[in-house]
């Protein structure tokens, strides 16, 4: 099976290599986890050292607000926007921006009047055809919960994966918790893969650590292992542990 | 009775020598426990080590992911499909892949359209019958409940259970565990077996434990023992207990 | 007042001597904590022990399933069942096996085709007074919870069991319990008594533990003992204590 | 101020000597902590030892069954609705009975049909007025809520309490605890006093504790004290603590 | 800016003298906190150590029974409301009495027959206009949540304190606390203070503490105090801890 | 990119020296801990340090009394009003004041009528240019949450701050947290920035202690400091533990 390298420094070697071809990752953590910089710098990186096209499907975030906040990381989003080695497209579930001034974030990017999970499908297939994308990243499948009926929910969302699974695409997919307390979400059980950025608190401090939940298929680590979130980007430390140094009890508040 | 061997390495022996044939057992966990593997590697050992004619039914993930994902453990299931030993049916309650292309995924299987919980347990029944199939492995009654009524999801899973004790199968069905604290899921209470696969973390490392919950008209195991996903697929160790060697307290945490 | 002993080794003595005639006493617990076999062998030690007719009325498994299930113990309730010492009579809420074939499970019982609490209460009464049954197991009565709204449950239930009180038999009922974290269930305050039927878990071991949570009329044992499933049955040990010969803390889960 | 003894060996001397006359007590606690022993005694004591008559307005149980329970702590119940010392009335908000026979519980009784709280009222009214009751027990006020809307149920509760209050009787109502973990009912915030009756396990043994939540107009014990069901009835140990003996940390975990 | 002294020992050096004037404040506590006395403290001290004419809205309790249940701190309330320097006026949302008599509390007081938020507003205004009220307290403002939708309830809560706020009255209003566990009722966030009255459990002991969980625009502090209910009414101990004279771990638990 | 400085000591040097120009931050945290001082603060420092024209939204508290509560920190607000240097609107999604008087409160601001999100959002806009206002300051978007449908809520969330970060203004909002126990609420995942406010109980003592829960495109601190209210406002010790002096275990209670 091909792999596909995730350009997070040390995640591959947690998962044999890299994710596997045409997969559909989930990306879970609360706000602050580092959610869309995860997302982000998969992209980047297969574009900027794999040569792989990529696709940036924002639901919530403005384009020009992602590419301004990727420059702390030193990413120039927007030159790669115009040579279209990735491109953003901004699928709104409902439409902004009706009162004040037309939207000035159409940077390289198609404004996209999507209404329904089926328009997004159409734009989302469209798009990856046109620029060749061989990575894919969705930001956050939360906004496609549209119905407050969990039943319901779990059918769109269900849709929803099968389909991007069709697209030939490896995908990554972020999604909120809403809950820290041993809940799951539908998604999680849906995807092949779950990687749980966890935020606990270490007296004053806050300690970061990733977790593959699951990831089909492979031999994954099952530890959970610290990541920080660099001028460079994130940085996982499969070699190191949470617990550290230190051997004696720890207060580990979940956040 | 009849013993129906489970092909899982140790758990025979907590269960008197293998399931009561025509029994129907649940296997519950959250992302990442395993169930699918569970299930396959039941079918997989039974169909090689056993003859016994399996039947898959997969109402989430595609046959052609499944195959890939067994690949892991070097359990070739294309070619068992090819012989009719394993088939592999996919059930979906809605109906995906509406827009872009042709499912390609439907290798040495019937592509059901089955709408309705009568419609699938006709189509399982006549799979069944087809191929002779002494093991039936469905994935999972999750989806299955499609009221957001407690009280129809309880007539609906019921209703299906007990059709599917008629079918002279022994079966395994899994179950997502929605809620880690005490709570039950009706499926619980209603199946002749219940096997509960546990995720702990003890410090930052991952302990997986297998618990008997209940086997009716079985002297099984009242103990929680650990098991581990191996290159060789799970493998559990009834002699060993999850607290080990060391007799200190440990921090316990629920995934 | 008359006692009816329990055929339970340990039990009576916790309860001087027996239920009261004619009470009807609940027996709760989480799956595989042994709500059927409790009430079964009530049923079965009465009719062996004491000449008592039995009648056993199933809402959910298959009269065919319990009498193998009771094998493990070494009763012979489908001899009982000839004999017409116990009937066992499977009353469904919803009509299972409509598509494939007839049930072949009606061994020396009634079918009963009752749809409301109403057809089941005169059912019930009926078979009462053919096999001039003294004891009676209703198992279970979660399935009778036809309605989500809480109120009307209330009504249903508490409809229900004044009824069964007036049918001169003593009678046990089974009860799922959905919670295990301090929330009672209606049925456990409208009841005369309530057995909670405990599974804790101690290290990686199951420990189970029966407590008389009330018995109305009666100077009750109000502590909380070990019980254990044996080939022969349940057997409670009432001086036996739960913490046991060992003083030292020990972590209690809750299973 | 009168004051009314409560018949309860211990409590009157926690609230200056008894209840402050036609005042509104709730008595509140999980199945088996005695809430019906805590009333009947105040009412049969009332009766024998004070010469009041009193009236009861079981919602739930037969009074048949009621005059049984109460043999076991010696309290003849029968004499006294035959001298109309005591009366039982039976309100069922639904009528039970239907089907299989009338009832034969009215003994020394008025049957009441009555069906909304209105009529509920003026038939506790006309008993009052008939017998010259000075002591009212309401047994269970969970009963009338019919609503599953908390503010309709709200409006119902605080209805039913006012009119209560104006009927110059000194009354206890019992009330069900749904949740143990902090919530409060309605009506302990709308009743002049609230007495709640705990139920701790300390390891395998029960601990009964007795704690006057409030009583509005009176310097009333805020301690917690442990009680018991003694074959004579309830009684309170207002000079002993539920810590006891041993001053060492106990693991007290709420039943 | 003008300050307004509580009339509680001790609580005005908490907050830099009295309440600011016109301020609306919050008291929130469990069943037997205190809440009513509080407030009502804070009307007759106001009114016999300050000559301030004060305004009772009762929603729950009657006239007569909070006189009465007042005389424990040996305050009369009937001389006070015979020479109009305190008015209580009783206000329900919805009308008791029906049935059995007529009202015989409404002494000294106006008799409101208040069916909407408007017109209570109106006849508040009205009552504080006639008696020239300086302090305004109305007990509680849980019985003004007469929707069940959390919005609506809201907006209501909104515009009853909004209102409340331009009426030139010192205003104490009391709270019920549904749940104990972190949540905050939407009056803690509209109130310019809110007040906390605590009770914990220590050993079999009841412990009570005050806390200025917030007073807008005032100095105050922040830690939590020890309080009483004397004879003399509410005294509050700024000097004194919680956890007291003894540093060892206690167990706190909530009540 | 341009900074723009908080005017809180000790919080610009977390966040690599202000907020970034036209971002939207939220302010969380429970009642009392300081959201409306923290947002005045921004704003009052603005005008008077950096002559930056400010706009408040504020849609509970009156524009007089959120001047009066100010000078407890010597900001005079009503100077800065008539100089038009800090402009104050009051939306009120209700109307209130109707019964009685008129308001009064309305001195140096523009009375709004706005009824919808569409309005208030034009209503904002129109201030922001006829004041050049560079600094805005919106208390509280918990207010706008006009729909009980958590779908709903989300929506009107995202299309709220969507338009605002288009208005060319740095933003602060505040938040009310309703549950303090790890949940997260939609404006979090949906804003720029994050910053929590945590109140937390020390024995007797209030710890007060913010943390950039986050802030993309900025390195910022991740650690929790702790923050106090002083007479001249808020203040953050970046670099003081909560932890502090003492490194025994603390019993850190969520308040």
């Amino acid at each position: 099976m091909t792999r596909v390298p995730t350009g997070i420094p040390g995640l591959d070697e947690m998962i044999e290599g890299g994710f596997i071809e045409d997969d559909v990752i989930l990306v879970t953590g609360c706000p602050g986890a580092g959610k869309s910089t995860f997302g982000i710098q998969y992209l980047y990186k297969g574009a900027v050292d794999y040569n792989d096209p990529g696709l940036y499907v924002t639901l919530e975030e403005s384009p020009a607000r992602i590419m301004r906040n990727m420059w702390r990381h030193g990413w120039d989003l927007e030159r790669l926007t115009k040579e279209d080695k990735i491109r953003i497209i901004r699928a709104n579930p409902i439409v902004y921006s009706r009162y004040i001034k037309e939207s000035q974030d159409n940077i390289g990017t198609a404004s996209a009047e999507i209404a329904t999970i089926e328009h997004l499908l159409k734009e989302i297939y469209r798009n990856v055809k046109e620029t060749g994308a061989k990575r894919l990243f969705i930001d956050s499948i939360t906004s496609l919960k549209i119905s407050s009926d969990p039943v319901n929910v779990r059918h769109v969302i269900l849709e929803f994966i099968k389909n991007i699974e069709n697209m030939d695409c490896t995908t990554l997919i972020t999604s909120e918790i809403s809950d820290n307390c041993g809940e799951f979400n539908v998604e999680e059980y849906l995807c092949e893969g779950v990687i749980r950025l966890h935020m606990f608190r270490v007296g004053g401090n806050r300690v970061r650590a990733l977790e593959i939940l699951k990831m089909r298929g492979v031999k994954h680590k099952e530890s959970i292992h610290p990541y920080t979130i660099t001028d460079g980007g994130i940085v996982v430390y499969p070699s190191e542990s949470v617990i550290g140094h230190e051997n004696d009890a720890m207060d580990f508040t979940t956040l």
